[in-house]
């Protein structure tokens, strides 16, 4: 195991981010000063996964201030970048909570704004470490064979947070127990984040695993060869409907047909009260052209659109557990967020 | 509509493919006249859907005679190469069944083996259009929504058949009463047959469609953007459990979740009443490379490996129609085709 992996630093006056638009051919760091520098790093996806962008949505506050100063900002104008910041993706609830906390700092100085970022990240760390301990109790409860099989769905692993992770987490944990047969890796069109992300995270600790294409999930969950689900969550809904990377339903279903636990772990902040029902979940949608090619090169007919959802909802009856930092919600048996 | 479309023709003393593995950037075609051409072009996917298999396998009795009397081949030499071809692929039933049909007629000679394998390919178009209009009038029956909104998974189009398909037939046949208002089509990874070949076939006929990433199939129907599914199959056991491409039973599964139906289209050939169940069909397992990267590239870290099973296993119970050219069973209600 490696606890080294830190997608998201803070030095000083700089958010340095690994940019995991170029994983896993290279490992590069993006240095961040500005603010709209930050909203196109998370636009592009060189930070993603959830609590991640929590984090970085509490440095971009910080980032805003210390510009402000460079660059004698007027209030308003400081207002509206950190507004920016907010709003540079609209599902992750994480990122405007991650803004939240930190800006009515803003007054109070850098110092204490940075010094309640770091609060921000150092939180998420221990979170994922407790839900790893508490999603690998419950399923080693519920779960009869040894070792597991388990099957993953984008990446929801230390690049994805502050460290650790919070679906990988839960893996990491039942490996550092010797429990863990393999990982199915869901590739994750189409930005690739299970084959070029999940599979790194897991390649350099040595855990086994096998990348398959989406469609696969189902079939390989229906054949028996996976005995738990695990997947992070993008926003929660307070009746447990869950967002999470397109795909992440199909994968539900089929557990939900085949009789094996579909886990969600994620830190408390994923769940959104003030959003009722999955139904209220802003879903993105990206650009056609990331669907109708690859790294540029189209494959799809000139004359075809494309449908490019970033997420999907996974209704809370399909969800068996909710495993946060501070315990295990069963949504699937009633047991809800908002309860 | 282009009903000149012909994935497969015999011209005399050759059998020419279009090469769809580089549509849709290029109609190009592939001349065949040896067997181990043939079996190459079968496993490269140059000639792939189960119908134009069978086709493929019946000129391929017809190419080995020729090309036997060309070499002087002994009997031994011309069966081997005749099994060549029989066992290029093991999941699509049509392949054998094709060869089937032609191989008594080896001594009968040339001319009556290849006209044959021409009624093989001209029954293929006529069951086609045959089962194109069942399914419509089945689906206009059940579905209330005008116009339809279809989704549909791999390539069950002109280029699997003979000429104008089976999935993508009955999407033809609505077209052509004017009741489509758009088609979901799934990318399908690894070989994008739905981004290249199923979006080429409906754009050149001016069906809308919109291409989307297989993961997202299930949402886009638990979402209601979708009335009715539709697919082709590779092979039907005798209780209605259909193995199609890998992806479909994800597809199932949602329209099964959402009260939509799902709907397989095939040729009644494509039915093997000596396969029980769909645990006895076998799944053929392609290269890891065709899941770890696309076109030569790796996108995958070098030490992770790859699962890359080409079909899944739908249920009997999650197809809710299997139009043929002789009129639609309901597996779903218990009408199975081996009844």
């Amino acid at each position: 195991m490696d606890e080294e992996l830190r997608a998201i630093a803070w030095t000083g006056d700089t958010l340095t981010l690994i940019d995991q638009t170029v994983l896993p051919d290279r490992l590069e760091h993006l240095e961040v000063r500005e603010v709209d520098v930050l909203v196109d790093a998370v636009r592009r996806l060189v930070v993603r996964g959830a609590p991640a962008l929590g984090v970085a949505g509490a440095y971009g506050v910080v980032l805003a201030m210390l510009q402000a100063g460079r660059e004698g900002w007027d209030r308003a104008t400081l207002e509206a970048a950190v507004d920016r910041v907010r709003e540079a993706r609209p599902t992750a609830v994480n990122l405007a909570v991650g803004v939240d906390r930190v800006r009515p700092l803003i007054d109070a100085g850098v110092e204490a704004a940075a010094a309640e970022a770091g609060r921000v990240l150092e939180e998420d760390v221990a979170a994922n470490r407790a839900l790893g301990a508490h999603g690998a109790d419950w399923i080693l409860a519920r779960v009869a064979r040894r070792p597991l099989r388990i099957l993953t769905h984008c990446n929801a692993g230390a690049l994805a947070t502050a460290g650790w992770g919070t679906a990988l987490g839960v893996v990491r944990e039942l490996h550092a127990r010797g429990l863990v047969e393999t990982v199915y890796v869901d590739e994750t069109r189409p930005l690739l984040q299970g084959s070029r992300l999940t599979a790194w995270e897991l390649a350099r600790e040595g855990v086994p695993h096998r990348v398959q294409i989406d469609g696969a999930a189902p079939s390989t969950v229906l054949r028996g060869l996976v005995d738990v689900a695990i997947v992070g969550a993008d926003r929660i809904a307070a009746n447990g409907d869950t967002a999470n990377k397109i795909g992440t339903v199909g994968v539900a279903l089929a557990c939900a047909d085949a009789g094996i636990p579909f886990v969600v772990a994620a830190p408390w902040s994923t769940v959104d009260r003030a959003t009722a029902t999955g139904a209220d979940i802003p879903i993105e949608l990206r650009d056609d052209a990331e669907v109708l090619g690859r790294q540029g090169s189209r494959t799809a007919p000139a004359a075809s659109r494309g449908f490019n959802p970033a997420f999907d909802v996974t209704p809370a009856r399909l969800v068996d557990a909710l495993v946060t930092e501070s315990g295990v919600l069963e949504p699937a048996r009633g047991r809800v967020p908002g309860a």
